[in-house]
C-alpha cells in the first residue's frame, strides 16, 4: 500500500532513516566507548527497543511501570525506571516485575527510599536503586553532592535495597555542569566507603557530547531514534534525519493565504510552540502551523510561493515525535512510499 | 473503592457536576427555545451522549467518522459531523453509516461537494450537507454570504446530495457577528429559493447566549459537560462546576519551593498555557504548574502558604478537559470521594 493512501492523519515511521539514526548513535558510542540505554518513551515499540539492543546497547529505559510491564512481555530482561515509584499498588507491581526481569529504580528523597525499603524488605534479593540528582534540569532530584551522599547512605542502610549509583537529566546544554556535579558526587560518595556501580546520563540534545561526561557509565538518549523538529533545533540532526513524520490532508483553502489540514492538537499535540508554528511541513517551508485546535490545524501561506490545494496530503515533522506517537493507536512502518506493516504502539497510553 | 486509592495519574469524573452541568445548560435550552446538538468530543463516552439525548438535545455532534461509528455501535441514530470528509476510503465509511443512521456533514468547497456527489451518486436517499462558514473564527468554512448562496446553488445541483442548511463554529466572544452573518447567509440563499432546514452555531464559551443566534436552529456545545480551566476563564462557570480532574501524586519536593507530580504533558496536555500554568490544583490556589515534560509536572509553590509533602495526592482542574479525555484510556466516575465505575473511553484516540 503507498503511504499516501492512508487515510490521514496517519502516522509514518522511515525505516530507512530509523535504522541510520540508531546506527549512527550506536557507532558514536562505540567509538568513545560510551554505553547507551535508550529510552524507549520515543517510539514505545518493542520491536525496536529489541533494535535497540542487538545494535548494542546495555539495556532500556521506560518511565512508567506499564512501560516496563510491555517491554517485559516482549522479552526485554533489563529496564531502568528513572522515576520515584510511590504507593502500595504500584510498590507491588514493581515487585512483581524484579521477579521477571533486572529492573532498576530511582529515589530523590528518604519518604521514597522508605518507601521502596517497606516492599522490598522481605524480598529474595535487594532491589537496586539509583540517586536522581538534579545536576541543573530543575526537575526532580537531589540539589547538592552532599545530599546525594546522605540519601546514599540511607539507601545503603534500608532494608531490601542496594545502593546502585547516581542518575540525572541534565538541561539541555548543561552536560559539563552535569559531569562536574557527578563527579564531585561520585567522590564523595566513594570517599565515604560506598561503591558507585552505575552513572547515569540522559537526554538526546547532548547526545554528541555524552563522552565528555566521564563518569557517567552509560547514557539513556530517547528522541534519537525519530528526532524531530525541536532536536533538530538543537542541532542534533537535521530535518532529512527525521524518521516520524505525520501525514495530513488539506481539507480546505478558506482564503489565498489560508489552508486548514485534518491533524491537529490530536494528531501533532501542542508541544513547543516556541519553534514557529506546531511542525515543519516538507515541501512548504515557509508554511507556519499557526494554531491548533483538536481536529484542525491552520496553515498560514503568506510566505509561500506555491500553495496545497484541497485534497493534497502533506508530510509534518512534528515538533516534537515522542509525544505523536502516544496520540497514535497504531504507526505505519514505511520504506520510501510504501507501508511495509502498520503496528499498534505497544507501550502507548501507559500513565502509570 | 476511594478516588484517593487509585493509582496516579488518574481521571476522575464528577458524576453530580455532570448532572448539573447537563441539567443547567437544558434549562436554559428550554427556557429560550434553543435545540442542543452537544458535541461529544470533550467526554467520548456513549453513556453521557445518552444522557444528554434522554434531557433532550435532539442529536449528538461528532468530528471523526470514528466517533460516529463508535457512537452509532452505541444506538445512537441522530449524528452530525460537521467536517470536510475527502478520500475514497473515508467516504465508503460515510456512507455505510447512512446505511445505519442520519448522518448529515458539511463542507465549505466545490471540490468537497464533488467528492461528496460521487460517493452519494448512486445512493437511495441524498446525503444532507450543510455549508460551514467562516463567521470570524478563521479556521474552516466560506468567506461571505454571497460564497455560501454559491456553494449551496453547488450542492443543490450534485447528484446524491441534499442542501441542508449552515453550519458555523464562531470565534469565542463573536456570536453576535456570528448571528448577523448567518442570518445574511440565510435571506440570500432563501431569497434564491433554496430552503435551508437547519442552522448550526456551536461553542461553549458563548453558550449562554446562544438564544441571541435566532436564525439559528441548533446549537453545539461540548465543553459545558465537564467545563475547565479555559471556560471557567470565559466566564461559563466556576472552578466548583468542574466535573473532570486529574488525580495526581506528589512525587518530589527538590526544594522548598519546588514540588514535582507524576502528570505532566501526557496527562494533562500542553494546551492553554497562557492560562497561567497547565492547571488548577484543587486547595492550592497560588501554586501554579509551571512546566511540564512527558511524565513530570513541575510546580512552583513560591507563592504558597502551605505545600504539598510527597505521597499528597492532588486533584487538578485541567485547562482543557477535552484533550485530557484523548489521553486516558479509562476514566473514573466518582460520586463524591468513590468510584463508582471505571470505564473506558470508547471513542478515544479517534484520528480518522
Amino acid at each position: 500500500m503507498r503511504a499516501l493512501d492512508l487515510e490521514t492523519p496517519a502516522v509514518l515511521i522511515d525505516l530507512e532513516r530509523v535504522e541510520a539514526n540508531l546506527k549512527r548513535t550506536q557507532d558514536y558510542a562505540d567509538a568513545h566507548g560510551v554505553r547507551l540505554r535508550p529510552h524507549i518513551k520515543t517510539h514505545k515499540l518493542p520491536r525496536f527497543a529489541k533494535r535497540q539492543l542487538e545494535l548494542g546497547a546495555i539495556g532500556i529505559t521506560v518511565q512508567k511501570l506499564g512501560e516496563a510491564e510491555v517491554m517485559a512481555d516482549a522479552g526485554i530482561s533489563d529496564i531502568f525506571l528513572p522515576y520515584n515509584i510511590i504507593g502500595a499498588s504500584k510498590l507491588k507491581r514493581l515487585r512483581a516485575l524484579t521477579q521477571r526481569i533486572t529492573i532498576r529504580v530511582t529515589a530523590d528523597s528518604s519518604q521514597v527510599v522508605d518507601g521502596l525499603s517497606q516492599a522490598f524488605a522481605d524480598a529474595d534479593k535487594p532491589l537496586d536503586v539509583l540517586i536522581e540528582c538534579d545536576t541543573g534540569g530543575s526537575r526532580c532530584g537531589v540539589q547538592t553532592p552532599e545530599a546525594a551522599l546522605e540519601l546514599a547512605q540511607h539507601i545503603d542502610k534500608a532494608a531490601g535495597l542496594s545502593f546502585a549509583g547516581l542518575m540525572t537529566y541534565p538541561a539541555a546544554g548543561g552536560y559539563a555542569e552535569a559531569a562536574q556535579w557527578l563527579a564531585t558526587a561520585k567522590t564523595l560518595i566513594e570517599d565515604a566507603g560506598l561503591p558507585l556501580r552505575i552513572i547515569s546520563n540522559g537526554g538526546t540534545p547532548d547526545l554528541w557530547n555524552a563522552h565528555a561526561n566521564t563518569v557517567a557509565t552509560e547514557h539513556r538518549p530517547g528522541t534519537y531514534i525519530y528526532l524531530d523538529r525541536m532536536q533538530v533545533n538543537f542541532g542534533m540532526g537535521t530535518l532529512e534525519d527525521c524518521a516520524l513524520t505525520v501525514l495530513a490532508t488539506v481539507v480546505s483553502r478558506p482564503t489565498e493565504t489560508r489552508a486548514v489540514i485534518d491533524a491537529g492538537s490530536k494528531a501533532l499535540s501542542s508541544d513547543a510552540p516556541g519553534l514557529g508554528g506546531y511542525g515543519y511541513i516538507i515541501g512548504y517551508p515557509e508554511a507556519e502551523i499557526s494554531t491548533l485546535s483538536e481536529e484542525h490545524g491552520v496553515i498560514d501561506l503568506t510566505k509561500c510561493d506555491t500553495k496545497p490545494a484541497i485534497g493534497d496530503v502533506l508530510r509534518i515533522i512534528p515538533n516534537h515525535a515522542c509525544v505523536v506517537s502516544n496520540l497514535f493507536n497504531e504507526v505505519n512502518l514505511v520504506s520510501g512510499d510504501q507501508v511495509v506493516e502498520t503496528v499498534p504502539v505497544a507501550a502507548r497510553g501507559k500513565l502509570t
